[in-house]
């Protein structure tokens, strides 16, 4: 029994969030083919590495398992929640299902195929395939893309559960149920490549040695115990005279970000006062705090929920999302405008979706594009700061935190200290391209 | 000397985001005005309890302390993260010299003096307290107005640090260094009071006992311990047959909003996935996941960035900055509005700024205004979620959550586990309000 209960749209493959903000209803996929490039010959790798998603029904069993439950329990426990045992079964036999036609349709080509789950993914499998394919939604495609860092190493996503997944960064639909027809296309050269630009970072003068923090583990300890780690990081680098060096030093992260850059304060406890209810954690939402400096600009101070810096292909994701407007806010400025310009035109509902259509439509862009697009997200003006353009074009982007437990995020997925005094470089290169494929519908 | 470095407008009273955000340059405070209600009589509490904020020097002393560093050590910390200690220290005794002009000045007029602690701030002192006044700025405010459940019992702030507060719910500043003028006017009762309509929260069907859970404690272990923690919990309940019960009864929580309530996924950890670089903890953002009904209305089914749901007091603070737009932003639509309706007119910088601040202004309304607003941050529309009104005003608001890891976020201060299954009542009622005081500037 097909049932398409809203819980069912978890799709562990696809949880970062900067993929599932942001697939309109209209498509965008057709502003795509006038970038990419047409093939010389066919494309008929030897070696295909096959990169599955964990499902949800997997991911439940694993962890209520470590707990000691048995499969009863676990669908008694998910039935008092409101999901469904039985619906979460189906969308891992559904794509269970795809996977193996897509194993097969390889196989039967004479293609060298080694399905790796999303864990067991590593740079060993990389070096190994001649092209890489992703099978999951657009989390998988994610994932995947972070470990390919050649330009010419092509990525192709399929869809493996179209009914709850975006796939966004995926093969239309239809080839999901028809790969051997994928393949067939592939074979003959009837498609194109799309290089799609991607991110990368320099990080400085953090004062500790810049390797992405292990941000668990920074939960796992007091914030003072944390701080305190650090400081004896410090007090050594300090006696051993290393200290300087790494807070001169940019380091250029081993990591390219396909759709975007999110930096903002991290939640994070703060000493529990004893005062409190010893249950009730003082949990503090700060604003995230830092300095930006556009394409060499002048440094400007900003106070804000967070900074998004993106590509083309996530112009269409997280960034998206941060700057679209719903009709309801673009009927309320056409009223005022209206109003104070003392017109009398009608504002019909027609007019109002064409305008909050072209507004949204406006804010994507190419994903072969080698600009970035950056937006503050919810900016705070008061008599301290200012904020000059709220999003806007750039080649590069530089931003000094002055945040207390704040992060970079990269494509929702990994995350990297970035606290105060540490400075970030966000510009891209023509190296960090990511090849993949364009196939008509 | 006075170094204006904006790292020193840490302001650690103020810390909660919800008022960070939205204090804009116009003065807002006029409107109250006509809400509240004249007294019969003076003013004249025989007990004040003054509550003090911590300021960013103390924190600093304290956390690195703890780590054993020198006042020396201190200083040289934070020059090289490009802080200023003097800057620093300056801040703090600005605000130690005016809580001292404060208790001075109450203790002139003969009224028993407490001074409290941010930290030692209970159920206790405000028993104990005719009236409370928060020395800090608007966190401060928060903090002391959360411990004060009756409607009776004045609450008064003044900022001690005006220059870097907002102090959006404190008295108007020229009061923090005169404050007998304060006093003389509450004798004489030369102001108004206004009742400040707070949120009550409902919570249900949780599965768990709905205490709030100590998020700090819940970081503290991996997601399966959490996980296995509950199930314990759940396994207890089930055999000694209270499981049912807690599912079933809606609790009263023990907490007033004066801002809003947040609801959205945290930032958690998940189980580290063994190929990964253990340096890079994979650390999802996912996308908040809940139905929501407005006024007994139809179960909608969202996804979004977050629901927040606001007070007349709250419409200014961080529901402001989720729906307020950027100049930029409006300029955008207007043109593309003319453009559609085939208009010649012009679009100066004076007009798209008034269009601009008549739009940002009709999201704010009167704090004791019974009604709550509701807005959806960045919702996310695709072929499996509508939306239908992204914002607007009710009087009862019901969320169930879908959410893997979400919180319940109080004034930006005090978070709830609100995860999968559970559901909120969010509401207002008369006795919920908080007594405090309008002086004329």
């Amino acid at each position: 029994m097909a049932r398409r209960s809203a819980v069912n749209v978890w799709c562990l493959g696809s949880r970062a969030v900067s993929l599932l903000y942001g697939s309109s209803l209209r498509p965008l996929h057709t502003s795509v083919c006038n970038a990419s490039s047409k093939p010389k010959a066919g494309f008929r790798p030897e070696k295909v590495a096959v990169v599955t998603k964990t499902t949800r029904y997997e991911f439940e069993q694993q962890r209520y398992r470590y707990a000691g439950l048995s499969e009863e329990d676990l669908k008694q426990l998910l039935a008092m929640k409101g999901s469904s045992y039985s619906g979460l079964l189906e969308r891992h036999n559904i794509h269970t299902n795809n996977v193996e036609h897509i194993v097969k349709s390889l196989r039967k080509e004479g293609i060298d195929v080694r399905v790796v789950k999303r864990g067991e993914y590593s740079e060993e499998v990389v070096r190994w395939a001649n092209a890489i394919i992703s099978a999951g939604g657009d989390g998988t495609m994610l994932l995947v893309a972070s470990k390919v860092l050649s330009k010419d190493k092509p990525v192709v996503g399929v869809n493996t559960d179209p009914e709850r997944s975006e796939g966004h960064l995926c093969l239309p639909v239809r080839y999901t149920c028809a790969f051997p027809e994928a393949l067939d296309k592939l074979c003959r050269g009837e498609f194109r490549w799309l290089w799609r630009q991607r991110i990368r970072l320099h990080l400085e003068g953090t004062g500790i040695n810049p390797t992405p923090v292990d941000l668990h583990e920074q939960q796992l300890s007091l914030e003072q115990h944390s701080q305190a780690h650090r400081i004896t990081t410090m007090e050594s680098q300090r006696r051993t005279g290393t200290l300087q060096e790494s807070f001169i030093k940019p380091s250029l992260l081993p990591i390219r970000s396909l759709n975007e850059i999110f930096i903002g304060e991290s939640l994070s406890s703060r000493v529990k006062l004893k005062s409190f209810n010893p249950h009730v954690n003082l949990l503090l939402h700060r604003a995230s705090y830092y300095e930006i400096s556009v394409d060499d600009g002048p440094w400007e101070k900003q106070k804000s929920s967070g900074l998004s810096i993106c590509t083309g292909t996530g112009s269409k994701a997280w960034s998206y999302n941060i700057n679209k407007l719903a009709e309801q806010a673009v009927e309320e400025v056409l009223k005022i405008g209206k109003s104070q310009a003392g017109l009398d035109i009608p504002l019909n509902r027609e007019f109002i979706e064409k305008v909050t259509d072209k507004y949204n439509e406006s804010l994507v862009f190419s994903p072969d594009d080698s600009r970035l697009f950056y937006s503050v997200r919810e900016p705070i003006v008061n008599r301290v700061f200012s904020s000059s353009r709220q999003r806007g074009f750039a080649s590069k982007v530089c931003v000094r935190s002055r945040c207390w437990d704040a992060c970079m995020v990269v494509d929702g997925g990994t995350s990297f200290e970035f606290n105060d005094g540490a400075i970030a470089t966000i510009s891209t290169s023509e190296e960090d391209q990511l090849r993949t494929v364009v196939l008509e519908n």
